[in-house]
């Protein structure tokens, strides 16, 4: 079972030990500001290391700020037994570990989750990856960080949004993986602390049976070919849309297509779908197949040709490698720009 | 025990079997030239592949060549069924195995070395790498072939010293690896398959016991230190090194830095450095320590702030993690210039 979660007390003495002969922190300028104050707070001993700032935000995850972190690695004559530590959400967790991975052929790294989202989901299991051009993380690898370290201090950071924004993979999770967890998610029976610690466990048990994504794994896609296309489309865009955003109108369209394909009943389709609205209700941005098509043939899972999605067999249960045409995603298109109208 | 060593026909087979969803074959303007039309008389049925072509040499490993490639996979739609064939010397090899490791978090990916270096060397044990400006492979990671196939045919297409250059790795796993091989090598005593055929066999050994390179690996890298940083030197000159020259007089002088150690005793020092001498003769070029010197700064082995160097034992026998000063590699420096200039 991988488990990599790990403490700030953990982090300090391996640092006090002179394990690492060199260690950087990687943050946005967000995080930089509110973030990087509580982990010196938290390890004092960190003050010392030094720093290396990206902007905020998805365009972040480009070739030429990998260049850029790589080049300062050099300049600094950092070696094999630097560390790096990505402290932020899902784009500098995915960022840092990339640059990490490859550098000298494999540095080591701690990921700090500060956002919901990158707790629960984008620092856990071992995937990373930039963006080729807005081609959602066309390049990456899987390779487990040293140690993660999970403390909500980071999300009284945060605005109210990126909560929410966050907590769509706690339903993604729940309804892939666990029907008990949904119903009390879906109840609002649980705290923040709880269904962070929830999800986390989920998705490393899903993970530790298929680290590299031979199967099981590709379940937690679920909601994430439409929202990776969504997420492409809006990457060069004035209006940005955020990944739990995307995901929870890729979850939307992909019950859909669960039900088209009778892998489950109406009932079942109309209560998910009717829990995911006034649960998260977000604000559904009208979507054109046409505009996500580039994408949808370009997705990592694709295989034989044919867009291959997760998809729903119950509440709690979820299959993989079902090859959806053009056809079924523009019918559930329509169906959800309905509701998106209606809203 | 690491063994991916294949055929044509099993290749063919797996092609006919329709397991890879799309196949490229990355090759260089010789390898298009000289190679293509043998593996099409080999593999008939890789004659509908597509042909990705890159310019020879070092300078190929850059990263605006990996966005070309990927850019193409992107265009092509490539998803994550598709096969990349690497048909050339290191650098292709090198190259696209770095490519497929990383679009979409790894395809397959098949080496077919074309010249001796690559047969004996860089296409076996799955360490990939580019250039980072004239950093050799400070990018990279470690991902095992899906299968290698070594045929002797492409080695008739090669100028006589590239076979020259290849021998120089034969020559390096001997004396850090075995006595034996290094007694019959040094007396003329095996053919060019025999030579192939054995020093695969001691590589993929010493790669099975330490695939990420842990320990135990390191020793590969003998005459590599000084090597590596010759190659960057020269990369950006007018003047070229050819890799396997660059490893020979890293060999020498570092073999007078396990000297220096009394690692290894006078009359041994003399006589590998005069059989090195000997049987390679290459032309030897004068080496400048302070143009070196910041390479050897950032080698991918260093830590703890020192340059860290195999070193050889006995003939067939190496260590590794040894800090070697400046002063050292000077005084090195200083009696291989002496031999430079006497020769």
């Amino acid at each position: 079972m991988i488990n990599n979660i790990s403490s700030f007390k953990q982090l300090e003495k391996k640092i006090k030990n002179n394990i690492f002969s060199k260690v950087f922190i990687l943050c946005d300028s967000n995080t930089l500001k509110y973030c990087v104050p509580e982990l010196f707070n938290q390890v004092p001993i960190l003050t010392s290391s030094e720093i290396i700032e990206v902007n905020p935000g998805e365009e972040s995850k480009s070739f030429e700020i990998c260049l850029n972190i790589w080049t300062t690695f050099l300049e600094q004559t950092a070696d094999k037994k630097t560390l790096l530590i990505n402290l932020g959400g899902g784009v500098v967790c995915d960022l840092g570990a990339f640059c990490a991975s490859l550098y000298k052929r494999g540095i080591q790294f701690v990921n700090i989750p500060t956002s919901m989202l990158a707790m629960i989901d984008a620092a856990i299991g071992g995937k990373n990856g930039i963006n080729l051009t807005h081609f959602k993380n066309s390049l990456g690898t899987i390779n487990q960080a040293t140690s993660i370290i999970i403390h909500d201090l980071f999300l009284k950071t945060l605005p109210k949004i990126e909560l929410k924004n966050g907590l769509v993979e706690a339903y993604k999770i729940a309804l892939i993986a666990d029907k008990l967890f949904w119903k009390k998610l879906t109840s609002n029976n649980l705290s923040v602390k709880q269904i962070i610690k929830k999800s986390i466990s989920l998705k490393l048990k899903i993970v530790s049976e298929d680290p590299t994504e031979k199967g099981l794994r590709k379940i937690l896609n679920f909601g994430h070919t439409i929202g990776h296309a969504l997420e492409s489309v809006f990457i060069k865009n004035e209006q940005k849309i955020m990944h739990g955003e995307a995901v929870y109108m890729g979850m939307i369209i992909e019950t859909h297509i669960s039900f088209q394909k009778k892998l489950i009943s109406n009932i079942k389709f109309q209560d998910i779908t009717k829990t995911l609205l006034s649960c998260l209700n977000f604000t559904l941005l009208k979507i054109e197949l046409q505009k996500l098509k580039p994408y949808l043939l370009n997705d990592k899972k694709n295989f034989d040709h044919k867009i291959q999605m997760v998809l729903l067999k119950d509440y709690g249960k979820a299959g993989f490698d079902y090859a959806v045409s053009l056809n079924e995603i523009e019918e559930a298109i329509i169906y959800y720009n309905n509701i998106a109208i209606g809203k």
